[in-house]
Formats: C-alpha cells, sequence, structure tokens
C-alpha cells in the first residue's frame, strides 16, 4: 500500500461512463448502471485503508430524470443497491435529494437528511439521489442554508469517463475543489485510479483561493 | 485560422501562474503580473477572430487580497491597466466585484455592475475585480439573485498554472462548464492554447447534466 504524506479529507466521487461502458460491451445502455455497484464497494474499501473520512457519491440528479424509463429505473435502482449494501458495514450514511419528488426511491427515505450510522463508523459516506443543484440553492435563497447544509467543502473530485466538468455537483462544496479526471469508465474501475488520484492530489498546493 | 463547428458562446479565464512565471524567470514575485496584461489583449483579439461573444476573466477575489502588500498592489494595477487597454475598442466591459472594500481599484468604479459599451460591441467581455464568491451567494440569499447576475452561464473555463480546481470562480454560472488546463504559466500565453482549447471543446458532449 502506497504511503502518502497528505490524504484529502473528503472525496467527491462522479460516476460516468456507465452507458458507454455498457454499448461498448454491447450490452443495453441501461443494463452498465449495475455494473458500477461493486466498484462502488471496492473503493470504500480502499478509502478506509487509506484513511478517507468522508466521501460524496453522486448518484443521480433532477437532470439524469430526463432519460428514457428503463435508464431512470436502472440507475434509481443501482443507487438504492450501492446503499443497501454499504449499510450495515463501517459506514455512517447519509443521503441529500429532493424527496418530495416521486423520483426520490422511498428505500432510501430513511437515509434522507439524517445520518445514520454503522459499525464502527469509520467513514461518511453521502450519496446524493434525485439531488439538484438549483434545488440545493433555492434553500439557500429561501432558509439561508444549503440543503446540503450536512456536506462539508469537498477537497478532491474524482471524475471517471473522461468529462471535464462538474455537471451540478455541490457547486457550494466544490469552489476550492481539485479535480481528478479518469478517462477510463466507472464500471472499469480499477484500484490504481484512486492510488493515482491521492498521488497527484498530494502534489496539489492547498491554498483556498489565497 | 483553424475552423471549429462548435465555439463556445462564453469562455471563463483563469489567468494563474504570474508569481510563479516571475520566479522562474528570477524577478519578484509581484512583477509577474504586469506581463499578463499584454495576454489578454491578445486572447481578446483572437476571441474576435473566433466568433467568441462572451468572456470573464478572473482579475483577483478577496482570498488574494490575504497577499502582501506589493503584490496587492501589482494585481490590482495589472486589472485596472488591462480594462483602460481594453476600453475604447469592440468590447462591451463590466466589472463584477464588491466595491465597498477599499480592496475595489477606484479606477474601475465606472464600469462596475453596469455594462460600458465601446465600437462595435463585438463581445462582452466581462472582469471579476475583488470578487467573493461567499459574497456572491449572500446576495442570492438576501436578494434572490446573484451580484453576478449579469454574467451568464459559461460554457468553457480555460485555467493557465496547471492547477485544476475553480478557486471560487462563479460557482453557480460554472455548474456545467467543461474545464480546460493548460500547465504553462499565464505570461507565457500562447495563440495555440486557445486553438487547442476550442479544438477539445468541439469534442465534447453538451448535455447540460442530461
Amino acid at each position: 500500500m502506497e504511503v502518502f504524506k497528505r490524504v484529502p479529507e473528503h472525496i467527491g466521487i462522479i460516476p460516468d461512463g456507465n452507458r458507454r461502458w455498457a454499448s461498448r460491451n454491447k450490452l443495453d445502455k441501461k443494463d452498465g448502471y449495475k455494473h458500477g455497484i461493486n466498484p462502488g464497494f471496492e473503493l470504500y474499501e480502499m478509502m478506509l485503508e487509506y484513511g478517507i473520512k468522508e466521501a460524496t457519491f453522486y448518484g443521480f440528479t433532477k437532470d439524469n430524470n430526463k432519460r428514457e424509463k428503463g435508464q431512470r429505473d436502472a440507475f434509481t435502482k443501482a443507487c438504492v443497491d450501492a446503499v443497501a449494501l454499504l449499510s450495515g458495514k463501517d459506514a455512517n450514511l447519509l443521503v441529500i435529494g429532493n424527496t418530495e419528488s416521486t423520483a426520490f426511491p422511498k428505500e432510501l427515505l430513511q437515509y434522507a437528511n439524517k445520518r445514520i450510522n454503522f459499525g464502527r463508523g469509520l467513514i461518511n459516506l453521502n450519496f446524493l439521489v434525485n439531488y439538484d443543484w438549483e434545488w440545493d440553492l433555492k434553500r439557500l435563497m429561501k432558509d439561508q442554508q444549503l440543503e446540503s447544509h450536512d456536506i462539508p467543502r469537498v477537497d478532491l473530485i474524482i471524475r471517471w469517463g473522461g468529462c471535464r466538468r462538474l455537471s451540478g455537483f455541490l457547486p457550494v462544496q466544490s469552489v476550492y475543489s481539485d479535480f481528478y479526471i479518469i478517462d477510463d469508465y466507472w464500471p472499469d474501475f480499477n484500484k490504481s485510479h484512486l492510488v493515482d488520484a491521492l498521488s497527484w492530489y498530494q502534489a496539489c498546493d492547498v491554498t483556498l483561493g489565497g
């Protein structure tokens, strides 16, 4: 195991490329999502090893709901299954997303806006489910706090699938984040991805804009 | 001149690396900023050629004001000189930043929160001067609109100097932006930088999160 002189406190995970992975493997696009669950679990185990204290997974967004029903069902199920797989382990789980819309899966209501602690509570794992950056900011306008106010500043954002953008991921918590892009698709997750990202991150000069 | 099948409407410019450029050239750090003015003018002329309709330059921020006085004076003067150089040409100029602080240069008050049109008005050029993302969002909380509400969504953000982060650049307008990072320092601006960025951008699939 590599030793890093500095690891991020909080990592943002944008697990993109599931549909492109499916097409490349001659599968229906919607069938990519279920191949993204095991990578999430592998990543969780690696983050424990490296002493990462918090991670936020970009599940799905209001924007994603514009896709066809088969895909919507598939990415929703993948989120539900991922949270189920990680519950009962050693992570404290929190789901942030608009629960007032029918697109929010009932199975995850128990984790919505309320962190549930499991086992030794070694890491905080947050999932953005039916998240919408505008909804997040509207609450700021109304109540002077974000809907996602329980999620702190993100130090490092890792995005799979090659696109170099945030796609609405936590705009306020990302103002000082460093971005690391992996060209491989998320279902092709490989341990070297996180090692490379952490290796790159330790050399970044964190100034918080100063 | 290259022909692109699709150019961004609005480019964000993060001209970083002035101090590192100065150190590498055995100059005092503060002396890097003045070498960043001419690159801005070259970039302006190139953007006209390529039909870019709007650009926002990251001048300096409240966070930057934590630096020593010599540097503060130098980056403030560079912003004032850059705007002066571009006034009277064919651009419509707008400055967004906290004018209530003494760090805001008086010379730029005439452009603050009010766009001034020059010549043929071929491009909108915005400058963030004494900008602060928290100040921008506080106005959203108070008046239901950003301080930077006159600046629209940014399509492509180009950052010089190798760091892969936003450093507080317009968090709301950047939610869907594509990021292009140039390792060279800003004073080493070269025409190929913009050409490479536009060439990369035309191949990005713009989905606005969908």
